[in-house]
């Protein structure tokens, strides 16, 4: 599983752990709307600026939503 | 301690454990050798793209490169 997919899976996750939607997510972060929606489909590889202006908002580290799951390093 | 400067002493320190040279890492990781120094010197926000191919030249993980230490993490 590529790092795209990893990031994305994680922030969808978290995002939905904190009751945030897309939109509310985006404005706490400060980015456009449409961009965490092309994040959760993996089409930009993002700057860690940004993965770390998301995980501030969603109460964890930046190397957190970098984590490979047991699930997303398996085969 | 911001991420970008996180992400250049991990990646240091783990080039430098490695034995490698700028010049060695840019050509395995495929990037160029000036863009390596500029990571080192905070000069871009590398994309999780480019974090997770020196990742796996280092021999970790790309969530590696991104964990504050504990002295990284203090004050």
């Amino acid at each position: 599983m590529g790092i795209r997919d990893v990031f994305a899976q994680n922030l969808k996750t978290l995002r939905l752990a904190r009751g945030l939607s897309q939109e509310e997510l985006a404005h706490r972060a400060e980015v456009d709307r449409t961009y965490i929606s092309s994040l959760e489909r993996c089409v930009y590889g993002a700057s860690i600026d940004v993965v770390d202006r998301l995980a501030a908002v969603l109460g964890v580290e930046a190397a957190d939503l970098l984590k490979r799951t047991p699930e997303q390093s398996g085969s």
